[in-house]
């Protein structure tokens, strides 16, 4: 039965795009090593009607199948024993940039910083990017409504699709590819697909917004009397701005005091040292905030100082350092970039990608605090927290990695118990599918598993990934 | 069958609560009068559960029901011949504002613009709004992914809605009530619901985002050479504004003098008349941009004049008035608003609700001009636009009623030439159900047909509205 799978899609794309044995290594492993796996093979079609007619021969063999763009996920939802790979990674044009419309066309396949580059050409930025973006391509982005730095302002990758193209487990093609901002025809397919990780279908086109790109940025360490008082910040500076707050990044003090401890080139941002410590970024379009006008109006940099110090005049700011230039900045977001650096500098730890409501920030921190020490009592947390999208990134170093699972279900009892989310920005795949079973609401458990079986009835597209069959 | 269903209903919502015959007369007919429908009763339950129990009586009878908040829909989606209608009105608490987390939790029941009053106590705006503000339920906005006035800057009702519960056809509640800006758990059911027209599932209640509310407009009535020029006016004022622009109205010079000959007290914008007339507006909530600082700031209006004089040098705006006064400003948007009034001011006609990419507009206009004189060589069109999110209200004086069908099919045509949609904002329920039969995608369709029947296998709910069934 394989084999002859196989003679057709050699026939389908020719042989030298159907891999397998060695040739399969890059893609029998996640790229930080969790897992493994040996593929069927691969196979890698080169337009939306190869990838129609791959399907159409792996459904005629029911044979599972697991998409693939840029290997970077972290959560194994590429995962293939014995199934048949099918990488996108060949839909890699950029078909069309246009600039008035505010809209690109691109494959699958397109490296996310090749977007950025492409578009930057005409002014414009793709206003999503993250560590990966020199590997992740955009059909794996949009199968996993990938998060990232810039989601205060711009929102989610399902935030920045117009329009998109999948193929569906028989191989049929679903043309979605919309320019619109307004289009009430029925139920909102492209928000299904997006974030469903292919398993209701395999997304091979998409139209994306861009938006303008900031002309000047301005950049401040500010601390803040505690989590609460952050809050009131954001909302302010966001009033004061117009919405221009690109990045509102929360430190603690541990971090610094254990990144500066790694670094010790590195200047603390404060002569004294703060519990809670703001990386603040503002970004503008207007000429009027980059260089003093005629009219007398000031440079962003210097907006920002001046309205940190009203803040500080109301009690809201302890402190607050804006950078004076882009070696300062870069040194900022440098001490903020080292967060998987500092997290993982010490094992046994556990790793939790979680979200809870903007004003419960500081409640799930002092919470999970106090649950973690009832397991372990040695047990220490890192954090950073995208605290302006309520993100964060709550790493446990503990004493014994016997204390593994015990402490990832106490934390994720007190995300539960505040309303929020044990996979905020990293999806499902395979290593989120316990939490899924044990948290998600048991009514869309099964409403998941309905839309499941009406689409992919002989459940071949990725899985056992996402939605846990019981 | 229908008698004992009725009977379980009293029992359980109390026999006041389930209303018959006369008492019915509100809740038989939209309020355009284009339908009216005799239903089997109208049961109006007080909360979830009570929708639940409701649910679950008319599932186990087979009963067709048909949800209904507001009775504001222009598509004929509450249209109830012999069906159970399930008015959502009692489920009207606003149960929570946080002010700081800019959210509220809603029920369905809850009037578009008591929300709007409540939220403005602390400073804040829910920013979706339309002319049936006063009548409009957020049940009904959700359900239909309702667009108006400020989607340009906020986006639809599907953008400003974290999170939601509804009632499952066979009584069931999913509870989606997240508070969250991400979560990746599993497909977006939300987004499945939001605009589903009542046919998967009963939107019982929702967290919706809160923004700062503007503390300065400023307004001005702008002519461009031509389309297209408008549309790079856009881009320039979002790019120096930091994307403030609230409003950007398109009223051609046909639209301007009609008005004015209705209106003989109101004044023309300019002394001239311009092809290409733009009400634009723009709103900021920072104190800088309202009131002259001591650093020199200029109020948002005379900002605005500054910024068009520069586009006036370029080319790209051929005259400009910024509004000097309220008076003013209120004397623009009346003209604006009166598009319904121009617009159904001669008969027969042929009503559009259509959308097109942001740079095609222009050329839609030509091509549908065009198709319309080979049917009629009398028709003349009368257009409005939200021209910031491509939106058109696209309407068709005809000479003989007997080319409405053909007048329709041609600006479809036109339409869908374009990529655009032939529903942009109202949605399908019967009204537009051909339209849906003859353009929508048909793997599309036949993905809505799969899931409905997984969700709603006895088709009980809001049946024959939203999907062909063939």
């Amino acid at each position: 039965m394989s084999a002859v799978l196989l003679d057709d899609l050699r026939a389908a794309l020719g042989a030298h795009y159907v891999l397998t044995g060695p040739d399969m290594a890059p893609w029998s492993r996640d790229w930080v090593g969790q897992y493994s796996w040996t593929p069927l093979a691969v196979a890698r079609p080169a337009s939306t009607a190869e990838v129609s007619e791959v399907m159409r021969l792996a459904h005629a063999a029911r044979m599972p199948v697991v998409p693939v763009t840029g290997h970077t996920g972290l959560s194994g939802g590429t995962k293939a024993e014995g199934a048949l790979m099918l990488s996108l990674d060949r839909l890699d044009q950029i078909e069309e940039i246009r600039p008035d419309a505010r809209l690109a066309r691109v494959g699958a396949g397109v490296i996310l910083s090749n977007l950025h580059d492409a578009v930057a050409e005409h002014g414009l930025t793709f206003p999503m990017t993250f560590g990966a973006k020199g590997s992740a391509r955009l059909g794996g982005m949009l199968a996993t409504n990938a998060g990232g730095s810039n989601v205060l302002r711009y929102g989610n990758t399902r935030d920045l699709v117009l329009g998109l193209e999948a193929v569906l487990a028989d191989g049929r093609v679903v043309d979605l590819m919309s320019e619109l901002h307004k289009n009430n025809t029925g139920y909102d397919l492209r928000h299904l697909l997006i974030g469903s990780e292919g398993t209701l279908g395999i997304i091979t086109r998409a139209v994306v917004k861009l938006v303008a790109t900031p002309g000047a940025f301005a950049t401040a360490m500010v601390a803040t009397p505690t989590l609460d008082d952050a809050l009131i910040l954001l909302n302010r500076l966001q009033e004061m701005t117009g919405g221009a707050v690109e990045a509102f990044e929360y430190m603690p003090r541990a971090y610094i005091e254990t990144y500066t401890k790694m670094h010790p080139e590195a200047r603390e941002p404060f002569d004294t040292g703060h519990d809670v410590n703001i990386l603040v970024e503002l970004g503008a379009t207007a000429p009027r905030d980059t260089t003093p006008g005629p009219d007398g109006a000031v440079p962003l940099s210097s907006y920002l100082e001046e309205v940190l110090g009203g803040l500080f005049e109301d009690g809201l700011v302890t402190d607050a350092v804006v950078a004076g230039s882009e070696a300062q900045r870069q040194a900022f977001w440098s001490m903020r970039e080292a967060a998987a650096e500092v997290s993982l500098s010490q094992t046994p730890l556990v790793l939790n990608d979680v979200a809870v409501p903007l004003d419960k920030v500081g409640t799930f921190l002092r919470m999970a605090a106090e649950a973690i020490a009832v397991v372990d009592a040695q047990a220490r947390d890192m954090t950073v927290a995208h605290l302006g999208d309520g993100n964060i990134h709550y790493v446990v170093w503990i004493s014994d990695a016997a204390h593994k699972d015990p402490v990832m279900e106490a934390v994720e009892d007190v995300v539960l118990s505040l309303g929020g989310s044990f996979s905020a920005e990293h999806g499902i795949g395979v290593s989120k599918l316990p939490s899924m079973s044990r948290r998600k609401n048991g009514v869309a458990l099964d409403m998941m598993r309905a839309i499941k079986q009406a689409l992919d009835p002989h459940g071949i597209l990725n899985p056992d990934k996402t939605v846990p069959s019981v």
